[in-house]
């Protein structure tokens, strides 16, 4: 344990194995990852005790990584269920996966979820201290936040979502605000709650010092949860938002001093003409620590599709300075998802994800593209199966409507534009032109 | 057959039937959308022989208009299907359909589509010339091109799409051009062939005035394709393209000047960094014509999830000016889309229409957002199912997994963020905040 942190290690110009790791996957010097680390701008969540995690680093110059959430609920306990998930999201290459069980074994989960991911992992402890001190939300103490907060960590958790933004002040000029959706993050109305009932500050920013020395203690990354992310259009950019992102703001320096990395989090639901200057505004106030976004949503009306609203958002927040995108399923805002709504909601982030490396110009990001543009102009479907981002999908499409002629498919038949195009370029037919 | 064209009407100062009922819609004064057909800024596509169209706007100040693609093909000649996806079409509102039949019956499939279709109704003629007339490409004469043309004119089509500008010039240089996926149109490719195989000038290039003299009779919409629209991220915004939209644009005001009304069609695939500036290029150079974009597919490795792709190229096309969108399903690529198909690629431009109106301030275009915000606030289902885009999917997936308690779901249960923040501010519960 006495392990330096990744942020202490750049710090002393030492270039850890998680460093090289991340520098090899992103074609980038090892010197300036270190350098990015240090400063803040990369962070490569990685716990001393998740011994068989493959690191990713998430920030600065890099791809944007993608987050998987699952985990129980008191409503949909299915442990079996919950672990087919992982298998989905580790055989898809998510990058990260957050466990938000809430009800039951979480301990065991979580155990287990460590022990088989290679992906990071992230919590939100906040989740699990009423079930685990079995206790009501108005009786439990700052201390059983802070221990909780300790077993994630010591239990090889990556990354912990911590809404040490949502003050006593923040939450007073919130209750002055005029929102249609007042608090939809859970962790932080638990928090708004607890601070309305006891009377306190809240613990994770009255004993910020005392959570950092925590997650220091086994290099836990700290994701600065927004309690006050908008949960509609209305609510976007409103002064909520952007009074706890100030706060926020201003508890990045100290983790860093304590060489903990940080991740900021951010909205959430928003129309699409405010997402660029949202990116712009956190990366200047956050001294460009990185942006992990919650979608953004640009619609509220399409339930049942809001894994198409997130991409949508996802891929212009990302395409803007956004470094990390939480996936949302079809089933957001009316179930916990079930497996396949997990596939889809990986398939729709990780195209949001990989069109805004395009678009951010990530070295390579195009070569797939590419090479699927070349096996398209010459009809060769194995060629172009082999470059689809989920192959099956594509193969099964194509065969279940077989095309008649050879290189074309049952849309244009043998009016197909390339064949047509490529027999006129090759000089298969006459060409006087 | 003595009425006005719309434009002709309009520069004359007469609003239509057609103009109030678009004003009506789109809550604007019929004055504003009768200068704006004048000025040909709006099109409002509505043959005189389409005799139970529900006559809609396109272009300036208006909201966004989504376009679904159908008919059959040689390999998938399924008339009950297709009839069965015009039923998805018009149950969901779209505003138009295209008819791409390329094999059959194709006249009568044509005759009872527009029958049916409250919608407005698009083709593009060049796809039905070679079975209509029964000969190989080579053998169709200019004056064949023309009489398919006036043939689809007089059933009542309310725009066609006239490839006129991929010309020998504009072919001569795509020809000296670096593209991975050469011509992608059908229709451009069948051109290029033609003029390739006969030495000839483009037909609707070449008698450019008599194409339109039979639209104004109809009063059909001109609606001008992009043959060498770019079939990957590689070749977007490339020569060829650009030169072929320079092409168009010199058109224009050709159309204008008879009376017919213009819609410019555009790309294609496309990074998302292009996006805004194609846009704006466009209605730069064809004197803000409405803007009628496919897609664009922001990467080229997702078949499967192609109507994904363009929902996220879509919306951020349309928040950047384009004025209608056709929709991509999740087959595109891979063969003949089914009903399902079509049903998920509607949901996804309808998606991208409505997110990008609200990002482009239609007046009153979040007020169904904001509606469901409140529903949502009060977690009342049966509210929110009411504002939904698709109100049984979303029931469908709300009660595939009970709920414990009332007002929750199963997601987080009695841990809901908005149940729980609302009991303190509603004062059901202690708050000594």
């Amino acid at each position: 344990m006495n392990k330096l942190t990744q942020m202490a290690a750049a710090k002393q110009g030492i270039i850890t194995k998680e460093m090289e790791i991340v520098a090899n996957k992103e074609g980038l010097d090892p010197r300036t990852i270190m350098e990015r680390v240090a400063a803040g701008t990369i962070a490569i969540p990685a716990n001393k005790n998740h011994r068989n995690l493959d690191p990713n680093g998430v920030g600065q110059g890099l791809k944007t990584k993608v987050n998987v959430n699952l985990g129980v609920s008191r409503d949909c306990a299915n442990y079996e269920m919950e672990f087919k998930k992982v298998e989905v999201a580790l055989e898809n290459d998510v990058e990260a996966i957050m466990d938000l069980s809430n009800y039951g074994k979480t301990y065991d989960f979580r155990e287990k979820l460590i022990a088989m991911s290679s992906a990071m992992i992230g919590t939100v402890p906040i989740y699990d201290a009423i079930g685990y001190f079995d206790k009501d939300l108005i009786d439990l103490t700052a201390k059983d936040f802070l221990s909780i907060l300790e077993l994630h960590a010591s239990q090889g958790v990556d990354f912990v979502t911590i809404h040490a933004g949502i003050t006593r002040k923040v939450a007073a000029d919130f209750r002055k605000s005029e929102r249609l959706t007042n608090i939809v993050s859970r962790g932080g109305s638990l928090l708004f709650a607890w601070m309305a009932m006891t009377g306190n500050e809240n613990p994770f920013y009255e004993y910020y010092d005392e959570v950092l020395d925590i997650l220091a203690k086994y290099d836990v990354t700290i994701s600065l949860g927004d309690a006050l992310r908008p949960g509609c259009l209305h609510d976007a950019t409103d002064p909520g938002q952007i009074g706890e992102l100030i706060e926020l703001s201003l508890l990045i320096e100290r983790a860093w001093a304590k060489n903990v990395q940080v991740i900021v989090e951010g909205p959430g639901h928003m129309a699409i003409d405010e997402i660029a200057a949202n990116m712009k505004i956190q990366k200047r106030l956050c001294h460009d620590a990185p942006f992990y976004v919650l979608g953004p949503i640009v619609t509220d009306i399409a339930p049942g599709y809001d894994h198409i609203t997130s991409a949508i958002g996802g891929a212009i927040a990302a395409s803007n300075g956004a470094d990390f995108l939480c996936y949302v399923t079809p089933a957001e805002h009316l179930r916990l998802p079930d497996v396949q709504d997990v596939k889809e909601g990986i398939m729709a982030v990780k195209i949001a994800a990989h069109a805004a490396d395009i678009a951010k110009k990530i070295p390579g990001a195009r070569d797939r593209d590419d090479q699927m543009a070349k096996a398209r102009n010459k009809v060769d479907w194995e060629g172009m199966f082999d470059c689809a981002l989920d192959p099956q999908k594509a193969r099964d499409y194509y065969d279940s409507i077989p095309a008649a002629q050879q290189k074309t498919c049952s849309m244009c038949g043998k009016m197909c534009a390339l064949r047509t195009t490529n027999k006129i370029l090759d000089g298969e037919i006459v060409d006087i032109f």
